[in-house]
Order: C-alpha cells, then sequence, then structure tokens
C-alpha cells in the first residue's frame, strides 16, 4: 500500500479535480502490476495495474489507494474490471466518499465473491489527497495560506516592498505547491500592489495543470492591474453585487453575496467546490488572511520563515484577528519542517479544540 | 581534545568568571589521567589530570582546552605543574587571551624543552569559552537576548499578559540557559509588569552559581517591586546620575551615564565586564530588547517559537529598529535548532556583512 500511495503522488500537479490513486496487483508476494491514475478522461491506476499484470491479475491481490469505483464516468467501473480480470482480494485504504460510489465499489466486489478489507494506511490516504475528500466531505477545497515572514513574523516592509524575505531554494519550493493546488487565491490589495502573474514557475518540464487564479475583489478595484489575467492561465473575479465585471482574455467573473463590506468567503470557497477545486492556495495580504482565519476556514498554513529581523513597523502575517487575551490564542500542531537554504518551512494546522 | 571538551563543560554553570578548561592526559593511546576546573579558587584541569596520571605523566602527551596559565593566581602556574609532572607535549586548542597568559604559558613549556602545539579544534573550543573570550579580548559580555513568541513574532498580549506562550520544556530549557550566565538582564518595563525573581530553578540539584540579577532603571522607577532583591541571588541596578538608590538585600546600585533618555547601554556592558560577568542573558521587553539590537551589542538570539498566532495588536519581538526598507533588515545565521514540547528553540547570530 505505502507503493501504491507512491504511485498516486505521481498524479499530484495532474490529476486533479479527480483524486490521486495507486494501484499495486500483487501475486505471491510478487508485484505482477501497478499504475497510477494520471489526469482526468484517462485510465484509472486499476486499469493500468490489471493491463500489466494482464493473466497474472488471476487470483492475485489488488491494492488500491481509494475504493475502486462502481459507475460509468469517463470510463468505465473499475470493480468490474477487477472482477473481470479474477483479482482475488481488494485491499483499499479508504472508502471513496464520493456519492456515487460510497461504498458501491466495494459491494460490488463482494456481490462477486471478492474478499474485501479497507482501511490499511488510510491516514496516508486521507493525507493525499486532502483537497479532494474536503470537497467531496465538506463542499469546499482544503485551503492553504503559504506566508513567507521574518522571524518577527512580518511579510513586508510598511511600505510594502517584499521582494525577497526568502531566499531562491524557498521560492522554488513554493512553485510546487502552487502547481499542486486548483487555485491560487489573492485580493484585490495584493495585486493592486505587487500585480502578480500566480502562474507555476516549475523550473523544468514537469507536467502540471496550470490553476485557477482567483481574485477576491469586492468592488473590483484591481482591474487595472493585468498579469493575473495574461491568458496563461483561467482566471477568476470573485465581487460583490454591485460591481461591474469587465471582458478579458480567460476571465471569468461570478457575484457573490455580501458579508459585512466584502465578498462572504464561505460562499467563495463554496463556488470553487462547485467548480471542482480541491485545493486552495492563498498568496494575499493579512487582511484576506487574517479575514479567512477569523471564519475558520483556513486548513493549513505553509510558513516560510527567513532568519531575519524587519522590525516593528513592518507588516504583520494577519491583521484583524481581534486576540485580546492568551486564552483567545490560535493554535497550531507542526506538521512537518523543512529547510530550504537558510529559510526554514513549517507546515501547520490548526488544533482540534 | 573532543574529550577535554566535554569535560570542560561539566563546569558550564560554575566556572565563571573564569573559563572552564578541560585536560586529558594520553600516553600511548591510553588515557591516563583527565581534570576539569571547577570553579575560581579551586584546581586547574590540569593539576586534576596530573593527579590522577601521576607517574604515568611521564613522558606523556596533556590535550588541553585552552593555553596553561603561567602566573600565580589563586593557584600556582598549571604551565610549571605539566613541566614537574615530566609531560613531553602538550596540545592545546587554544592560546588564553587573558593577558597575564596570552602566550606566556607555551613560552614557559618549550622553555622546559616541552614541545607544544595549538589551534586543535580551536572553534569548538572559542564557542564553549564565547562569554569568557568576549570579557577579555572585547571588554564587555557575550550578550544573548532569550525570547519566547509566538510564529507571528509575538511576545505578549497588548495588556502584557504572557504566560505562557511556551511550553513547559522549553521553559525548563531557559532555566539551564539562565545558570550558565554570570547575569540576567532585564528592564524597569519588565520589572513593572512582572516582578520576576529572575533566579536559576534547574528543578535538580545540580549545582550553578546564582546568576547577578541586573536592572536597567534609569529613573529607578521598578523599586517597588521586590521580587528581583529578594536576596536570593545578589542584584544590581544601573541607574543615570539624577537617579537615587535605595538600600536593599544584595542589592548594589552603578551610575551610568545617559546616552539620550536611558543609560549607555555600552557602558553597562562594560560595567559588567569589569565585574567579570562572560555572559549576559537579556529577558526584557522590546524597548529593550530593541535598544540592544540598534546598538549592535546582541550577540546571539535565544529565540523560542510557539505554534500559535497572536495576533498583530499583540507585543512586537523588538521595538524601534527604524528599519524601513528590506536592505535595512538585519540577517541572522541558524547556529542551532532543538524542539521541547510543541516549542522549537532557534540560536541564532547577527550574519556578519
Amino acid at each position: 500500500m505505502a507503493h501504491a500511495l507512491q504511485l498516486a503522488q505521481s498524479a499530484l500537479f495532474t490529476a486533479r479535480p479527480n483524486p490521486m490513486v495507486g494501484c499495486v496487483i500483487a501475486r505471491g508476494g510478487e508485484v505482477v502490476g501497478e499504475g497510477w491514475h494520471p489526469r482526468t478522461g484517462e485510465a484509472h491506476a486499476e486499469v493500468f495495474a490489471l493491463r500489466q499484470a494482464g493473466a497474472r491479475a488471476r487470483g492475485a491481490t489488488a491494492y488500491v489507494t481509494l475504493e475502486p469505483c462502481a459507475h460509468f464516468g469517463r470510463t468505465p467501473p473499475c470493480a468490474d474490471a477487477l472482477v473481470g480480470a479474477g483479482v482475488s482480494r481488494v485491499v483499499a485504504a479508504m472508502r471513496d466518499p464520493f456519492p456515487r460510489v460510497d461504498g458501491a465499489g466495494f459491494a460490488r466486489l463482494q456481490a462477486a465473491g471478492i474478499a474485501v478489507a479497507a482501511g490499511l494506511m488510510e491516514a496516508q490516504a486521507r493525507e493525499l489527497n486532502r483537497g479532494f475528500l474536503s470537497r467531496i466531505e465538506r463542499g469546499r477545497p482544503w485551503l492553504r495560506i503559504k506566508l513567507a515572514a521574518s522571524l518577527d513574523g512580518r511579510t513586508a516592509m510598511a511600505n510594502g516592498e517584499s521582494k525577497w524575505i526568502t531566499g531562491e531554494a524557498a521560492r522554488a519550493d513554493v512553485q510546487r505547491w502552487r502547481a499542486r493546488s486548483g487555485a491560487i487565491l489573492t485580493g484585490a490589495d495584493t495585486v493592486l500592489a505587487d500585480d502578480p502573474a500566480l502562474t507555476v514557475r516549475l523550473g523544468d518540464d514537469t507536467p502540471f495543470e496550470p490553476p485557477m487564479r482567483v481574485v477576491v475583489d469586492t468592488r473590483l478595484r484591481s482591474l487595472a492591474c493585468g498579469k493575473v489575467r495574461d491568458g496563461s492561465a483561467p482566471t477568476l473575479y470573485l465581487h460583490g453585487p454591485q460591481a461591474a465585471p469587465a471582458a478579458g482574455l480567460s476571465t471569468e467573473f461570478a457575484a457573490l453575496p455580501l458579508r459585512g463590506d466584502h465578498v462572504d468567503l464561505r460562499a467563495a470557497l463554496g463556488l470553487l467546490g462547485e467548480r471542482g477545486i480541491n485545493e486552495v492556495q492563498v498568496e494575499a495580504g493579512p487582511a484576506l488572511c487574517g479575514a479567512l482565519l477569523g471564519a475558520g476556514l483556513v486548513d493549513e498554513l505553509l510558513l516560510y520563515q527567513a532568519p531575519v529581523l524587519l522590525g516593528d513597523g513592518a507588516r504583520p502575517l494577519f491583521a484583524g484577528l481581534g486576540i485580546e487575551t492568551m486564552a483567545q490564542r490560535l493554535r497550531f500542531d507542526l506538521v512537518d519542517e523543512a529547510r530550504f537554504g537558510e529559510d526554514r518551512r513549517l507546515l501547520l494546522r490548526p488544533s482540534a479544540l
């Protein structure tokens, strides 16, 4: 299963909106087939693995990181393919909560006399597909805020200057996190200040699906800044009911209800979920990041910390959290830690209460 | 030599104001004697090692982490003891810059026909005695600022509440850094806000010399807060020329010149150096920490970082740095990193320009 999970991860930059799935077929301690689902519209992991196994699939065990599908989507049901190949046992890391599967795949296998077990390395499988699972189970994408900060928690000078707090290695790593995201979300202030392109630049020819660029811009103040809709990736502006969209290359507009003075962020994420976005990476200023955190919509912080001090006049990580006592502080669990040149990368998730 | 350095470190909490020194005597690949200098007034490392070696010291090599002394201080010169014992070779990690030694120990050994080599593991030896070396070579103690902060670089709430940002394991570790320091330095604001005792509480019976508590209090505003002069350790107030000292248990006062509105911090450190303080640990608020940093007097930051956010209304690490552009940012080298419970400890030193 560990190997199947590794295979699944091969599609980290390409599978979406589908989940990443890997499959290993083993017979008598020997791997006779393996595969993963590369991208939407192409064959599922099980099909690749069965093709490789050929006749050796008969009587074998299939290890699959997600319950095999039971429905005709763009491809025929994998459960049927496993039955047809004569596999005698299927071990799945987890049930697929997608409504058209959700146990139906297991049932189909069992009805055909195949032994089914589920739950092997389930935590790892859930971690891998946390974006897909968030979208299916919660109706909104997994939301990650990427931040580059100093030791004293500052992301830019008072005048907005922020190039560069972190070094090249850290900035290259950010591109990989962009590449796995279905959308890069920012706010009007960041577009106005930095005019960022928000595209993926991996520096090599690794294939990836260009993430959608999403600008939360209640009053559409930032349309004059054009890099974010240069046509190199789809772009979506989320604005309030009063703002007037303007036509543009690969640019879409969606009106959302207000919550206070700004676009309702929960509604914004609901919309992105409906559009098949599994993971959203936020690269925005302290106001939008603070609003997302305050609304309880943040699933993880990807914090790059440079060994520098910018001083107390510089800009904070988050604005408007309204924390006044120690008891109100926001706690996180450190999930992962790595070093990139002189900078450290911390992956943090809100602690369960 | 590595073993001699380890022995030297046994006196981390007790040797001051003397340097930590370790000695290993080896003959034909066999260790025949070892020792370290436990505290001022007691025998030096070489003497303990020679005692253990006895007659086996004849023709042996002595590894010593610092040049053997050549003068009569509280004990007779170690160089003479090594000569008397018939040692044939002395390997020292470094020359002792203390003016009454400073090469005279090596000269004495060489004059007696002993082969002398210096520089083996010198960097490690300098690191171990960085406090002593700072005092002798720069005329002021090594200065470390201890900080406990959130991910967003905050050390306390706006109302001053700060108990506790970090967990028990981190706070226990702080006690060990206090124990190695000759002085714990704070400011009037911290004394007024927290009334800290600034004593060492190791939680076991490890021997240590109680560090001097030093309060920088230009106008002696904080005398009403008494924990810092409860008699459990010596206390020194550093004040401006206008302030009026008050008598107190184990409490001393020293008037210093002003620099602007406050006590001249460089003069303060000069005074502490004169008093034999090797390492100063600063546990103070953002104003004093910022002033020390701005004056270029900080040698290292001991930063405990808790995985929490306190928000942009909370207090910063440093105030008044006056950094306005990225080019002015202060850069540090990460020297050491460790984890204590959920918190991380970073040891950082200002980068060479």
